[in-house]
């Protein structure tokens, strides 16, 4: 791992403490001033390393030169990488907010260092150096999205360890067991340094041997991190003209077959109990999305996939504008906090595609934004898919005309009138431009494993029958 | 459990599903518009019961005939009450925010009835019905804060639920375990049909054996839960003159002692050791309370207190004006997410006393709302000290003069200055009313376990030293 290097970190002249303090509480000042503006980001630290390096003496040390009210530090308890939850899950609530800075003592690599070293089953070379991958690009997306990632290893050589635990405080045991390892085992050590050295070298790697050195490196990276400017820590934007993807047939042309009321009141008693007992049947978590032009008939689909489920089997969300506390973290971040786990169903009436489809249309989201979106998109829905779930995505599209129609009857129907909106009436407008965006969507996001179903619904009973069914044959073929 | 009557409920005629379906969604409507208005509220669905009785199916039901959107559901594990924690910190997630219909299975009633029926050592008659109580008073402070608390127990008779058990289709069986009874003993039907006797009167009780009447009942409670006017669900306002409380020469009497700096920096060290041995020896939570006047000294103190502590070992939070999607919920409901577990300490750079200070003085609590806050904090406090919580309160005063003095320094400070703004100055115009604020706060906050310490700040230093000789004490005390 290449760390930067002694001589880079040595260069790092020792500062007189109280100017050091000064400038750190100006600096989250300045983080805390920067939020909602152009310049908003927040600060993220990891922090891994050699027990006794001293992690904990560093951050005790920052947290005395910095305003303490603003700098804040979780330590977790490992969670192991058991593919039941996407690396990221257990942290999702850790995320900080524009304006924030946070340090993680448990996180991510930690979890996965405590996998590799202690599972009955551990991960081989390649899964580690997959994981370590897999973590980075997330951490890009983090950073995309203004959250500026630091990762720190406090290093310490075996000799120097072996002093220390001679040296050590039956008093302070209580840290000593945060890997649960044999720190006096000399393979252990060496296990731990070779799995370490296959982390990206985007990492600072710290010698805790001298304290006073190790304090100072640590707080003028912290110092500079914070001071770094948004735009240097984002990953290069996409550029170049957009190649708009060609409009499929099925967005555009409907033919006029109506499924019979009785026939349809049968398929869909049957065909209910049928979904309802493979969602429960099937271990995994199950993850629908609905997406649609408005009145397409998202609402009453989903009211249908429900009819034969107890209500404590699955969750609903209606996604709508973002609050502003959500709007101070990654898009996605909303999303994290909402996802199944053991088995459960959730189902989201609009979802993360909004980043693509009205943030993109209503400019809340820079074209940069929304053209990354797609990737950021497929790797979560990869994360999710690797961890045991399913998940379905519908567009349900509809002709103008009936849009129209539909949008007059909820009028004049009084328990359908809040369903109408002058805003839904502005959306219509941009009808052309919503279609391209799906089509765009379509194509950049349908994947393999969490391809797109494009459902006509002209005729809403047809629609709800050809729901049940991609559900029921996407349960199947998945397993 | 005086129950509606039969007779009461028996009145509800069972009516037409399309017009009682059309009715429900309309108020889930107009819910969610009240929002942000004097209108505004939520609502809170208990639901227990006897197995089998059909709890699952009339909240089924009710999906189907509301908007399945707004209607949340959870359902969660038995959380035993071990005096761990308070019987509602396990549900702070899901109480619902203003606009929102949320319905819970697993409540802190089932959380008291497993705990009765289960545990090696059950509570006694005594304990159940504190309990009950205890759960009573929290419930009414819910709805002084907007929540309307619905409870709805299904009930089904011995006989009925022994059919329904003679005929249980054995792929429906998931739900059976839910309380882990056995439900084909008797003794145990009757024990909880007996502590179900000591619950309060408020419940509402349906009977599971007519199933469609069940439904339509069931559904129709909610809908006049929905509809009822906030005003009738708030209890009874605190009316008359507030009578102040005298002022304390504490707040307005200083000496000039000094602490010389050599021995506040002896002093400081033996001390700052002692506190964090003895918080780390407790294992019981450490909850610190600041409130003063501005530029008293607070984040000072609080750099003392932690001075020895690891950084994972404790939490701070520095609590502001609340955002938009905390002013939704009751206002202590922001706090209950943020105590700490597991014999952690959190620090609060002000707390919930906001809502008798600043709220007050500002007008951002009416009258009656400031007026009941300091019961409904002595309850939460007293909640949080019955499950081994060490709660100490500090007020840090300060001299009108001196602060005067503290905030010119800040202002020509440059590492300081954000510490300053106008609107500090404008607080300190209303110095005197803040002043009669704080001695009402501790007239009517200051209880035996959770007195409040008035510490002079003057002189900086031995404020700090007599902030940490109080933890000191309170730490032995209520051992």
């Amino acid at each position: 791992m290449p760390c930067l290097s002694a001589e880079q970190l040595g260069k790092l002249a020792i500062r007189d403490e109280d100017e050091l303090s000064a400038d750190l509480i100006e600096a989250q000042f300045q983080l805390r001033e920067g939020r909602g503006s152009i310049k908003g980001k927040s600060v993220l630290i990891l922090i891994s390393g050699i027990e006794l390096a001293g992690k904990g003496e560093a951050v005790q040390q920052l947290r005395e030169w910095v305003d303490p009210r603003y700098l804040m530090v979780k330590a977790e308890v490992p969670h192991p990488l058991t593919q039941s939850q996407p690396f990221w899950q257990p942290y999702a609530g850790f995320i900080p907010a524009e304006g924030q800075m946070k340090l993680l003592f448990g996180n991510w690599y930690s979890d996965l260092l405590a996998t590799a070293m202690h599972v009955s089953e551990p991960i081989n070379t390649e899964q580690f150096k997959d994981y370590v991958q897999n973590m980075r690009e997330f951490e890009l997306d983090l950073q995309a999205n203004h959250v500026h990632v630091v990762k720190i290893w406090f290093d310490l050589s075996w000799k120097a360890l072996q002093k220390r635990l001679d040296k050590l405080d039956p008093s302070v045991q209580k840290w000593q067991q945060l890997h649960g390892l044999d720190w006096r085992s000399q393979k252990q050590y060496d296990t731990l340094q070779k799995l370490r050295s296959h982390f990206t070298d985007d990492w600072i790697c710290i010698d805790g041997e001298d304290e006073e050195r190790r304090d100072q490196q640590f707080a003028q990276v912290v110092l500079s991190a914070l001071k770094q400017p948004l735009s240097e820590i984002t990953p290069d934007a996409i550029t170049g003209p957009w190649k708009k993807s060609k409009i499929p047939e099925t967005l555009t042309q409907f033919d006029d077959e109506v499924l019979a009321e009785d026939d349809y009141k049968d398929q869909l008693k049957a065909l209910s109990k049928k979904v309802a007992k493979a969602m429960r049947q099937d271990e995994r978590n199950v993850v629908i999305v609905f997406e649609g032009m408005d009145a397409a008939g998202k609402g009453g689909a989903i009211k249908r996939i429900i009819k034969k489920l107890d209500p404590r089997e699955y969750d609903i969300y209606t996604i709508g504008a973002p609050e502003k506390y959500e709007l101070r973290r990654p898009y996605l971040w909303r999303f994290w906090t909402k996802l199944p786990k053991n088995g459960d169903i959730t189902i989201f009436d609009r979802s993360w595609y909004g980043r693509v489809l009205v943030e993109r249309l209503e400019g809340f989201a820079k074209p940069f934004e929304w053209k990354r979106a797609y990737d950021e998109i497929n790797r979560f829905e990869q994360d999710l898919m690797d961890n045991q779930t399913v998940l379905i995505k519908f567009w349900l599209a509809i002709d103008k005309d009936e849009q129209e129609k539909r949008f007059k009857a909820r009028e004049v129907t009084p328990h359908k009138r809040f369903k109408i909106t002058d805003e839904d009436w502005r959306n219509r407008e941009k009808w052309d431009e919503y279609l391209q965006a799906a089509a765009d969507m379509f194509e950049h996001t349908s994947t393999d494993c969490a391809p797109w179903h494009i459902v006509a619904t002209n005729d809403k009973n047809s629609a709800r029958i050809a729901v049940l069914e991609h559900i029921l044959e996407r349960l199947k073929a998945s397993k």
